[in-house]
């Protein structure tokens, strides 16, 4: 085990610098033992670091005796392993291994980390593509399998892909925003009142009385923008006790979260927006293919499309083409999960795009801080934007004066009490402002064109899932 | 109100560019009315952007009547205006505001958003020094009602460059984070167990069962080693359900947390924090400046001063300078809260840094995860940090077999029970790691040479505090 007792060790070289340059050179490596194969007085092995493998071979000779094949031949699936071994070109490309044209042979080998025998799910089964296989009796892995033992299903090429991925959008979404003069703001997440309403709050003990987690930044956010902030974004967790289990419902999921001050239209925010998403498009098209390609292996996909600058239809013109697409709905009812699928596809074809904005929702159906519009009352300013036909964003310009803020609570039902703070924060000067968050476990499912956001939640929680 | 109606407006002008360079142009601005003077037939207006302000002077004359200057006169402090005005030289340069070369003289004014005349704390009150203008009877503000008031508060010069700063030191470290491999992840706030003991957790109501806060994303950051993530990252809330009302602890923090797989020795983890906290410090001097100086108006301190390498001594040698001091302790007793600070000091008088790493720290005073040192039973491989003689990470090599984990957390006298699927992420070949947390909040006070936490808490949360 190693305790740091020595301050320094040999050099490692990385599984994925292993190219023919280094032909004939002795080098040190750790990596993982991914699979083992014994065959007379030899021992093939594949070894692993993250999506990069290489084969090596233990063969009895003048570096290996049989007792060292026999060791090496014994260690245990994933157990992490140093080896000295020579580097050799091969002369026929190894299909099976990231490193096709060298091939390591074996001088001594170390266990660094033995892993137990009975591995709960093997990586092969794990990233083995729906349905394939099937004939040979080749087991997949069920999805809660898989996240029960997450600390083995995360080492797959899918897994290592998926949030690799992941980490480029926080930080493509980050920096395109940094770039725009926007601050990042760090929101609380314990909060005294349940701000947008009671339902599906989570509710904490604090001390002696009661808080809740907040289900989005939104107050939080509009306080930055009257405290002069002018435009700020967030990432945090934002938690939602509604008890669905969908392929697209966490319980708890990453925000991105945007507001800001704008000039005379809120289309300005409309616009600031999808340009940022545009962004995060072309930072993974152009810098993540290997990952993109690494996912689409085990769930193929059509690759992702946008439009520069990006569609924006109002409302009604999406009841309209969903109308003629035989759906029966009326002018301000909301639209339903599968209507939007539809629309998805009605405008995918019309346009050819995954991506696009719905704009001026039916004031009905959006919350009592939504700005209506001032050309139709049965409207508002608020618009929500879709890939591949799902929602990841819902926005809108917010009402920043105290009066309006009040009258539209009021004709909601809202206990007015409940709300004082909030409606305060707007009562010494508030610039027009608007905003928006975005679900970034649904972007990547999205954009990956996979079907559970389970998927790309690294440890997702549901109403039935809390481990690990 | 404006609510959308026109597409496109006048072009604004931004304050800070109003420089000698647009003398005699008309333009249209929109700010803050941040003071306003009447006096006969001129009313002077103080106008502000964020930290930036200008003067405007609305004067009876060719372009303004007597009731313009009434009508300029009666608007409220802090409320939006839109102004249309020429922009001219002065003479003298105008010292209370930061435009100190040219003025504005107001052709048009129209209030876009107005505030209500009584304003729960008054910016200059806000911003004045401790002490300062007492014998005029000059009012500050505590902190309490800047808290309580925070909206207000935060368009302070103090608060804008305290969170400007902040976010800077967000950036800063994923920045140099990223640039050295490390990818980030977002690790679940809702736990089904209280992973560092069940002390000090916040519990949730989780549907029909319950549920924790994280205390920390240790756990989620282990396992993603053990997923063969390699070096990993995340910035998110962390929760303790301590009640501690001092100026240092927060119920709710932002931490900036580290985990890394490390080949030989836990001091290349060292070195990697180390360096990472250097270059922060570095962005910071270089880069904000004018948001350290603006904070030094109000809050006088030294300037921050570090060492390349950062000093690393060990906790043996920091009992020795204490004891040299006059302090009287064991060589296994923690350090109080007074030893650290007096320690800093005695540091800062040796070495002239205020940030340096105490290494090894007695093995009974940390946690059980924590890797006992290979040579001395007595101690372990663990550290913390400090600026300014105050902590501001605590990190160590962690265990990382199954094994020795069990009999640490037996001796510890923890349920293993509860333990179990911690215990078990190691169990599948794990290489030997580390980490360490930093708290944002404390890294900015210390930084700025602040004394109290709440101030680099946007919407701070004690045991005694939950709003705004």
């Amino acid at each position: 085990m190693i305790q740091s007792s020595q301050p320094k060790g040999r050099e490692l070289v990385r599984v994925q610098d292993l190219t023919p340059e280094k032909a004939d050179q002795l080098i040190w490596l750790r990596a993982r033992v991914h699979t083992s194969r014994a065959k007379g007085k030899q021992c093939f092995l594949v070894l692993r670091q993250q999506q990069f493998n290489v084969q090596a071979l233990v063969a009895v000779g003048d570096c290996a005796s049989k007792q060292m094949v026999k060791f090496a031949a014994n260690i245990t699936k994933e157990s992490i392993v140093d080896v000295e071994a020579s580097v050799r070109k091969v002369e026929q490309k190894i299909e099976s291994c990231s490193q096709q044209d060298v091939e390591l042979h074996i001088e001594r080998i170390f266990v660094i980390s033995q892993a137990e025998p009975r591995l709960p799910l093997q990586l092969e089964d794990a990233v083995r593509p729906d349905g394939e296989g099937e004939e040979e009796g080749r087991a997949t892995v069920n999805q809660d399998t898989k996240l029960d033992n997450r600390v083995i299903d995360l080492r797959t090429t899918t897994s290592q892909a998926i949030f690799r991925l992941q980490s480029g959008v926080c930080q493509l979404f980050r920096d395109t925003l940094t770039h725009k003069g926007f601050v990042e703001i760090q929101t609380p997440k314990i909060i005294s009142a349940a701000s947008e309403g009671g339902a599906n709050v989570f509710t904490v003990s604090y001390f002696k009385t009661s808080a809740y987690l907040a289900q989005s930044p939104q107050l939080y956010k509009q306080m930055c923008i009257c405290a002069d902030f002018d435009k700020v974004f967030c990432v945090g967790p934002v938690f939602r006790a509604e008890d669905s289990n969908t392929h697209r419902h966490l319980t708890e999921f990453v925000g991105l979260d945007i507001e800001m001050a704008f000039n005379y239209h809120y289309h300005e925010v409309i616009d600031s927006i999808t340009d940022t998403m545009v962004q995060i498009f072309k930072g993974l098209r152009d810098n993540f293919q290997t990952e993109i390609q690494t996912v689409n292996k085990q769930f193929p996909s059509e690759p992702f499309k946008f439009l520069e600058p990006t569609l924006r239809l109002e409302y009604t013109e999406g009841v309209a083409m969903l109308r003629e697409a035989g759906v029966e709905m009326g002018d301000e009812d909301d639209l339903s999960t599968p209507n939007e699928k539809l629309l998805g596809r009605l405008v995918k074809e019309k346009y050819d795009t995954d991506f696009y904005v719905l704009d001026k929702y039916p004031l009905a159906v959006r919350p009592f801080y939504t700005m209506p519009d001032p050309n139709n009352a049965k409207y508002s300013n608020s618009y929500d934007m879709f890939m591949r036909g799902e929602e990841i964003l819902s926005g809108a310009q917010r009402i920043h004066d105290a009066q309006l803020l009040t009258e539209r609570a009021t004709h909601h039902q809202i206990d007015l009490e409940k709300i004082k703070s909030y409606v305060d924060s707007f009562r010494f000067g508030a610039p027009p402002h608007g905003g928006g968050g975005i679900g970034l476990e649904r972007v990547c499912m999205l954009y990956l064109g996979l079907h559970n956001v389970r998927q790309t939640s690294m440890f997702p929680r549901d109403p039935k899932r809390l481990t690990p």
